[in-house]
């Protein structure tokens, strides 16, 4: 007997026929003799139809109105999903984020959790409840509704995965896990068994949009083992876990990619103390995003420095930097938002080198130029340009061996047959 | 300086622009001085689409999951509302039922308040806020959501009105004010400047939807002096308020009609202590609610009795009457959902003798039969067959001395011209 906390995502709850079949799956879940929480979100195109509602109303919506709006979509999905549970002869409960006491800090619209009393819950779940718990919202300490941000479900989920000491935590999504690139790109991508929370963490924030950035953070705080399983099939996913000796012996686990940046390089950069410090801090003021830097040694007492933003704060950091650009007497600004960044991750890097040099190897071999390069303990990022995006992410699947050992084999068939 | 509550209903805020509207009345009436608190229902459709949801899921929902999903229709528009006053640069917050202890009963679905905690709210307005607080909503001691019916929103506000000791409450709806009796029945129904409490009371329990009926009896608990008005128009509207001398002037203020019963004969039932006990009893312990009960003087030990309920609930009365019948050894049962019942009320007939039966006068001159016959202290009314509904209640508005002044001038105009 274990106590398993399941995560539905808008896609499994986006309608009524969906939202039977997440109940039957909770409750054969509570069959095989578990304890079962389950947390919802939204049904799919809810929350853009609330936001497009505020949309209607202000340009600048006041994000404490704004999340009272938006936060009824996980609430309509509970009620559901509670009803569909009680339809098929099971005994069901909903808990509102104030209802359980998910409290987060006041940063409306992307709140962070800072505790929550499942006390509630485990009442509900010893009367025999499958209990049902709205993602994405909470209440701050003066009892205002806030929202966790995008994706923010998958923290709900884990945070009360680790309230619960639950067994497991499983995300139900509208893929059958985590694979080694994009599928869609990479038809020759493998399903991972397992991953390490480090290597998830790289592969989410260098945009595989499986999980929360801050889901697998709180999964990999509190030791809270991470199941993302399809809700459409019985494939058993893959697990997000503690690294392991089998997961150092792989070089490289998975190739991520991310479209959606542009880089802003200033030229001829007096090299004198506090220049960087000025140009991050004026971006930094108007909330803009940097991802990569890269500062070359000096030339004649001046440097180039070059980063790299999200694609839709391009104009807004261009203004920027121009004004510090010519404060601090730089020869020019160039800009360029057709890049890509494309990542290896691996935590079998720490104890592997020459892992960096034969991406780049790679790369040059396939005829792509490396802009910028950007290295952690457990991953390498470069910016190249965006045509050569899937050619740079297929080349390295192949070269790091992470293609498809059935596709391998079928194509041996296919030859034999010949 | 006063603290005024306004309540809008669904079609006040039935889209964005009409929200926009809401926000530029509410922000007049604080310009004009006042403390301005704003309770608001569901935009128009989205109870019935959140109720459709529900129906989709099951056909018997448990009503404290309903309740978590039907309430989040009036928390989109608190914050929407909220938004646009905002964006009309002034001060306002929102609140939910929860937020400000909307306390009520745990009836899920038609909770009656207990009590409210207004500091919140008072808190706010020093602030200098337009407050919006959600209508139809609270929760019960145990912190679960709960609704308060059709029209509860209306109850919300004069029960805030109640706790804030408000210097009045304004219903804005889709009329603009309470009629003598349907004007899309009657083209000369006028609109009453003022009404008692009681002849509202008695308007709205016989079929004139423009108030809640427990709104009205929270106003006249606590002596709310509530207005109706429409947010269409700046038509002052109709006040409804505590009665005074010049109201018992007049004989009859209104008259109601409901279409919406059926009649229910049982004959020859053996007249001994306890049969009416019995009939009842069983109609209650299934939820069908009685209106009109009349009994004849008995005949040979045998006496028939007859009484009415809401047409939807018609066949599952029929059932429950039909075994009783058959127990007490009845003759029969009647059943006739081509019925309607007329009513006249007025505070006036107090001190009047006779508007019973010149009543009976008037619709026995037009020629329509009377079925049952029901009277209170300010109300007659008469079941009759409902093809005679407007042709009674035309004849009664004028015999009654209701018809408009204006209408009466304008045909002697037309009368002139010839």
């Amino acid at each position: 007997m274990a106590l398993i906390v399941q995560k539905y995502g808008g896609t499994s709850v986006g309608d009524t026929e969906r939202i039977k079949n997440v109940a039957k799956r909770c409750i054969a879940a509570q069959k095989a003799g578990h304890d079962v929480v389950v947390v919802v979100s939204a049904m799919s195109g809810e929350t853009n139809r609330l936001l497009k509602l505020v949309s209607q109303i202000t340009d600048r919506p006041n994000e404490r109105e704004q999340d009272v709006v938006v936060a009824t979509g996980e609430q309509v999905s509970i009620g559901l999903v509670a009803l569909a549970i009680q339809a098929q002869k099971r005994k069901a409960v909903s808990f509102l984020g104030h209802q359980v006491r998910i409290t987060t800090d006041s940063t409306f619209s992307k709140a962070r959790i800072k505790s929550i009393d499942a006390e509630r819950i485990v009442d509900a779940l010893k009367k025999k409840n499958i209990v049902v718990v709205a993602g994405f919202q909470g209440q701050d300490e003066q009892g205002n509704v806030t929202t966790l941000g995008r994706g923010g479900s998958d923290t709900t989920a884990v945070a009360l995965a680790a309230a619960l000491k639950a067994d497991a935590c499983e995300i139900y999504t509208d893929v059958d896990g985590v694979y080694t690139t994009d599928p869609n790109m990479v038809p020759a991508a493998r399903k991972l068994e397992r991953i390490s929370y480090e290597e998830m963490l790289e592969l989410a924030s260098v945009g595989a949009k499986v999980l929360q950035i801050r889901s697998v953070e709180f999964a990999m705080k509190y030791k809270v083992p991470l199941w993302v399983k399809s809700s459409f099939t019985d494939d058993p996913g893959t697990l997000v876990c503690e690294e392991d000796a089998a997961m150092e012996d792989v070089l490289v686990s998975g190739i991520a990619y991310d479209k959606n940046e542009a880089k802003i390089a200033i030229r001829g950069v007096p090299d004198v103390p506090g220049v960087a410090a000025k140009i991050f801090g004026a971006l930094d003021e108007q909330s803009i995003v940097v991802d990569l830097i890269v500062q070359n040694v000096s030339k004649d007492g001046r440097t180039d420095v070059t980063f790299t933003v999200g694609k839709a704060d391009l104009t807004k950091a261009k203004d920027v930097v121009k004004k510090i650009a010519k404060a601090v007497k730089a020869e020019g600004v160039e800009t360029d938002d057709q890049v890509s960044k494309v990542s290896i991750v691996g935590v079998g890097m720490r104890n592997h080198s020459g892992v960096a040099a034969k991406m780049f190897t790679v790369l040059a071999g396939a005829g792509v130029n490396v802009q910028m390069i950007s290295t952690s303990e457990i991953k390498v990022s470069c910016v190249i340009h965006s045509n050569y995006t899937e050619l740079a992410v297929r080349s390295l699947h192949t070269a790091f061996g992470l293609d498809k050992q059935e596709a391998a084999q079928e194509s041996e068939v296919v030859s034999l047959k010949r």
